[in-house]
């Protein structure tokens, strides 16, 4: 197959500078008519078709996939930010690209949808955070525009979640792996520090902690609520310890409230976290690592299976193993 | 309400086939002048609105700026990604969307240049990250890309540098108004750790503390290099310390380096980092912020001025005032 032509190709066969080429293209107004008539006769007798837009026009494709932007908080905040990179990476492997957007809310978020849909500027999208009530998923698939989810259905009906393409980080394992590594370790009176439920994410860890008290025959363990704010963590689990609460470990649905736990009861009780944030690694801090790579390159295969353009109507789902790093 | 027009009726309308209104749109210099205008005509009589691709092949706008985004490193990595937030936002509020791409190094980020300002996917760029001998401004400057610096075009000629347009923070100011702080609250060994000089940003911040310590009269104090790694900080400072290096508090040009020197020295030595990251807050570690909100609508204002597009040549610069956090 022959390459198809560049800028350069068409200023060789026309005699001309590939900057005036440029001009032809762009500002032909500054281009004199005999110029101009060679550069065109060149662009035709090469075929070279020199705008995306005009390609993409014919093939009814934007290699582009859109991705909404959301505001970072707190210390696990740029989770999704890494996923975003690794999204990237992954997308520019198959010759996709990722073009962001913003919102203020869900209605807004899904107001953005639809004008890029309308304009046919992505092929589909990558919806992050998603939760229980979430209207993205239906109002996409109502229309047949292509999805991926990177969290799980969390709330959808059974019939609708079976056939919903998403990804996910199986936070239960991640909180199973860890309470039995410290049953391993001679811990036995391991607590949990999460967030209200209900809550896909927190219930699915809390879930885990408790498969692994179980396995081992030690179920009642302390089990505190918080919202995810280090001082609220901090102060919740002092109280607790001076209210009698016995723990000798404790495990946590995110880095923020191992932070607080951290501060609560000092470096000797061993606290793990969530997300592997720069703060757990700063403070030697165990943490749940999610393997975001992975997500992101699974969420590509889900949309677009082993091709180069998006799937007319992804499915299927994966969930991934988490795995723990331990400090120090 | 009626269906939109299609390709078939504007070429019912202007008596031409479909491929003679694909024609017009894409390739226009391959149509008879009097045929355009008929199918010009049309389109405007149906109101007929082909495809956001078309749309901007016709205004040759993509309303679209590109953006490399780069690999998380460190403490401090994340400081590009609220910027980008911050981006995203505000040329939402502009009616432009940001178009992320990857590289594996400078070289492969101008191919990945070219290639978009050869398919017109994008109207301009921000460029993050600039350094000494960066090839990138020169580059785009060639080929009259629009572009905007977020970062000092360092190490170009002053010629160059006055009429490349940038936006950046001024951390000689804010590592100068954290010493003068520490100075007025009575300390006098005020050290330095920064990264081997040379290092825009980070003579630029060593400035800062000669010059509050010269305001002062207390020009020779402690400054120490090193690497932007947290163990590598911890000990040059210990090192130091152990040798007799005299501080009772210590400014450092990021966090990682302030984390380390909070490492070797404990909580009753006052260190200042640069940044404000989630583990200077985490840690009360004072820290001075980048105003990333106000870089970012400062470059769009560069890149666009008051209006909705692109200006062909941007020019001009913004250096902005940073402020510093101080804990507890």
């Amino acid at each position: 197959m022959s390459q198809p032509a560049t800028v350069a190709d068409v200023a060789a066969v026309a005699g001309v500078s590939r900057q005036t080429v440029s001009n032809a293209l762009n500002r032909p107004e500054v281009v004199r008519p005999d110029t101009l008539d060679r550069v065109r006769s060149a662009i035709e007798t090469l075929g070279y078709r020199p705008h995306a837009s005009a390609r993409r026009l014919r093939t009814r494709q934007s290699s582009t996939l859109g991705v909404r932007l959301e505001p970072v908080h707190g210390i696990s905040g740029a989770v999704l930010d890494r996923f975003l990179h690794a999204l990237v990476e992954h997308a520019d492997a198959r010759g996709m690209r990722i073009l962001l957007f913003t919102a203020r809310d869900v209605d807004d978020e899904l107001t953005h949808i639809e004008r890029l849909v309308e304009g046919s500027d992505v092929d589909g999208f990558v919806l992050t955070s998603t939760f229980h009530g979430d209207p993205r998923p239906g109002w996409l698939a109502d229309r047949d525009v292509p999805f991926v989810l990177f969290g799980r259905p969390w709330g959808q009906s059974a019939e609708r979640a079976e056939v919903l393409p998403w990804v996910d980080v199986d936070g239960r394992a991640g909180l199973r792996a860890a309470t039995a590594h410290l049953l391993e370790a001679g811990y036995r009176r391991i607590g949990f520090l999460g967030w209200p439920s209900p809550s896909g994410q927190g219930d699915e860890r809390r879930h885990g902690w408790q498969d692994a008290l179980a396995a081992a025959g030690l179920p009642d363990q302390v089990q505190l609520v918080c919202e995810d704010d280090v001082s609220a963590a901090t102060e919740v689990v002092t109280r607790a310890v001076a209210d009698g609460a016995a723990v000798d470990a404790v495990v946590c649905a995110s880095d923020t409230l191992a932070l607080g736990a951290r501060f609560a009861l000092g470096p000797d009780v061993p606290v793990v976290g969530y997300d592997d944030t720069p703060v757990a690694e700063a403070l030697g801090i165990s943490s749940v690592e999610q393997p975001l790579g992975d997500a992101a390159a699974a969420a590509l295969d889900l949309l677009m299976g082993t091709g180069r353009s998006v799937l007319p109507a992804p499915t299927g789902h994966r969930l991934l193993e988490p795995t723990v790093v331990w400090r120090p």
